[in-house]
Formats: structure tokens, C-alpha cells, sequence
């Protein structure tokens, strides 16, 4: 892990890039975080649409994230933003595209195909990303995940020990292989549905809650589309990691 | 309104039974409430079990409703606690309590035998209630009406426009005609859902609440049976009033 830039924004918030291999990513941590008073951790997933892209929403998460005392941190996606182009990907996203465009039902083989190499492959650097931050002085734990691509919240939730809480985002669609991994999560979790969500199958997100394994879980399902979660709904997030990472 | 007893509970929250006509009641006012300072009311909804039997989880509620500035309210329901016996409504408990042991569908017929009655007698009776609540000096408004029977909720938020929200919590049976009011509805809700509840249909549950007309609704699911709310599920629905309500 090589931070490549250091700046301090308002409110005791450091923000420092960093690369991981060829993995770009950001870590925010207050300004209060030492080794003498190392900070929990909040993973933020993002959709794949790229670091800068998404640099707005990231940042207001990680202040919210400092206020309640915790680190943040994200990586950048494979294929996404400054990383290379992943043409298999590009490829099904085209294909998904099309079938949505022309209304037709969207099958499993795109699904597969758009969805579960982008987990094989985001899940071990979201891991490696893990190993590096908490091997910092001043993170210490425990950690949470929250948002992004469903899927990979999932398969981490599932396979990654020190995540001991995960707030999801039912955004995108789960891969049947996904879906059966879901059984087997345990940490409390915290799901966010926009019931209104245009890019999102509502039955397909209710019965993905109902297969989670754990025995503390809460569906919030609020009116709009994909990108009209309500503040309080953020708020209502922001106070399940309070909860779990305290 | 006629006042029948007083006394300050702990923490400066004074209860007051009283009687409206034949209708038991209880009003429950944080002392800073004066004509000067008066403060909103949350009308405390609860199961035909009787007040008494209810007594604990209302005053409950109360503390958490005066902590956050607000007065609360109950009243008995026809038919249940001291007031006379309502034989048809027995009949139709009856009626679906022998249903379900036998593993049957609970038919419309069952459903509006028992519901409908209670919803026709105890909405009038909530709104008359209101009327002398709001006729004291130390309350104001604006008003909430939280839990209890789902379909008087849902009518009185249909009907009454001096309630301006309502957390609903899903766990009881909705006639059909008490489900196509819902779409009237348009005041911000607040839904509970206990996605285990034995005696709760989830589909039904979940039809509800697609159906209400409100722009700001959320139905917040958990783990658990009927009794099993956790307590943070609680902690936002007294947020969703403090929101709505100061």
C-alpha cells in the first residue's frame, strides 16, 4: 500500500490516496485516529462507474463515517475508472443494455455474465485492500461494508471473517450462485430498497432478504428510484454502524 | 373529557385517566406542556387486548413520545377492557381463531366480520377523542397516530386531517375494502414489518404498503414474530415522529 497524496478537508477529516498494486483507492480517517486510538472501519462499495465519477458521494459518506468516529475507505473497481478496460464485461454490460432497452426479460447468462467475474475478481482485492488498511496504526476495527454492487457485498459478507456488519444497497441483480451464497451470511445487516427503483427487480430484492442467513437483518424499502435514497434513510444507515462498529 | 385520576411518573411525565362519555382513556402530557408551550400529541394505537393488559408497552411508548417533547394518547377500543362485550366481534374471533388451527384459508368473509365493525366504531371514537385532546390548553399539534389495529390506522389517515403521519405497524388482517382506502392515504407512513410474524400475511403486508398514495412511506422489516420488535426498530419510528412532528 503506497499513499501517493495527503490533504486535510474540513472538519478533521485526512483523505490520503493510495495504490494498492495497480489498485487505486482513497482512505479517510479523523484527524483523532492514532495507534494509541486506532478507529473502526467502513468499506464503501460503489457501483462501477469509476472513483472520480463517484468521488462526491464517497466523500459525504466518509464524513458521515468520521463523524460517528470511524475510518472509510474504498478501491477502485476492476475494469472501472483508471483501470484497464475489461472488454468481456463491457461486453455483457452491452448486452444488458439491449435487453433492457428492447424490454426483454433479462436472463440469467447476462446476469452471469455481467455480475459474477466482476465479484471473482473484486472480492480477494477487496480482502488484499482489507490486509493493507488494517495493518495501519490507526485503523483498528471492526469493519463494516456498505453499498455497491449487492453481489460483492455479499460474497464479502459471506467469505470475509473481520466484516462483522454489512449495510446493502438492492440495486442490481444477483446472480442465482450470489443468491445461494446469501444463505450463508450471518453478521447483522441492513438493507436499503428503493421500492421505486427503475433498474432494480423489486420481487428479486425481497426474496434476496428473505434467503440472508442472519438473525439480525432489517429491509428499509423508501419511495423513489435508484437515486433518491432519502436522507433519513442514510441517516437510519449511518446509525446501524453506530451500533456495530462501537 | 373528563378527568378521573393524576400522577407524575418518573422523569416529569404526568398521566391522566379520564373518561370521554363511556370511553376509557389516558393521556400522558411531559410537564414542561403549558398553554403557553403546548406540545404535539401521538395517538397511541394498540391491539383489542384491553388497556390494562396494554398498559405497560403504552406507558412505554409515552416516556419515549414525552422524551422527545411530544403528549400521547390512548383510548379503550369498543369491545375490549371494561367496555361492554360486543358479541358479533367475539363471534368472528372466534371464527377465525378456529380457522387458523385448522390450517385454513382465512377468508374475506372472516376478515371483514371482524375488522370492519371495529374500524366503522373505533375511528369515530379516535376523532372524538381529538377533538377533546386538542380542546386542552397544553396540547397543540400538529398530531401523529402510531400502531395499533392497522386498518383503523389506515382509515384515520385516510379520513382525518388533523393527522399529518402515521408509523403503522403490519400485523393483523386488512379487509379489502380497508386495503383500497390505503390509496387515499398521503400523509408520510411509517411501516413495521415483522417478516417472521406468525399471525401476519407478508405478501399482504408488503401489497399495503405498495398501495398507500403517500410520497414518503417506509416499511422497515425485521427478524422476528409479532412481540420480537427490536428496540432500534423502535428508535426509528420515534425518529420518523420527531421528524414529523417538531
Amino acid at each position: 500500500m503506497h499513499f501517493t497524496s495527503e490533504q486535510r478537508l474540513d472538519e478533521g477529516l485526512v483523505e490520503r490516496a493510495f495504490t494498492l498494486g495497480e489498485i487505486p483507492g482513497i482512505l479517510w480517517t479523523p484527524e483523532s485516529a492514532s495507534a494509541t486510538a486506532p478507529v473502526p472501519l467502513i468499506l464503501l462499495g460503489h457501483p462501477p462507474l469509476g472513483l472520480s465519477r463517484m468521488y462526491p458521494r464517497l466523500v459525504g459518506r466518509a464524513r458521515q463515517a468520521a463523524a460517528d468516529g470511524f475510518a472509510a475507505a474504498t478501491i477502485e473497481l476492476p475494469g472501472s475508472g483508471d483501470r484497464p478496460r475489461w472488454p468481456a464485461v463491457e461486453q455483457a454490460r452491452a448486452d444488458l443494455r439491449r435487453a433492457m432497452e428492447a424490454g426483454e426479460p433479462v436472463g440469467d447468462e447476462i446476469i452471469d455474465a455481467l455480475v459474477l467475474p466482476l465479484v471473482d475478481r473484486a472480492v480477494p482485492e477487496w480482502q488484499e485492500a482489507l490486509d493493507a488498511l488494517l495493518s495501519l496504526p490507526e485503523i483498528g476495527g471492526p469493519v463494516g461494508y456498505s453499498g455497491g454492487v449487492i453481489s460483492i457485498g455479499v460474497r464479502l459478507a459471506a467469505v470475509e471473517p473481520r466484516i462483522v456488519a454489512a449495510g446493502l444497497f438492492a440495486g442490481s441483480l444477483v446472480p442465482r450462485a450470489v443468491f445461494e451464497e446469501a444463505r450463508r451470511v450471518t453478521i447483522p445487516l441492513h438493507v436499503l430498497l428503493q421500492w421505486d427503483d427503475e433498474g432494480n427487480d423489486r420481487q428479486a430484492a425481497l426474496d434476496l432478504f428473505d434467503a440472508f442467513g442472519s438473525r439480525e437483518k432489517s429491509l428499509h424499502a423508501n419511495m423513489g428510484g435508484h437515486t433518491g435514497v432519502p436522507q433519513f434513510a442514510g441517516d437510519a444507515a449511518a446509525q446501524f454502524f453506530a451500533r456495530h462498529l462501537k
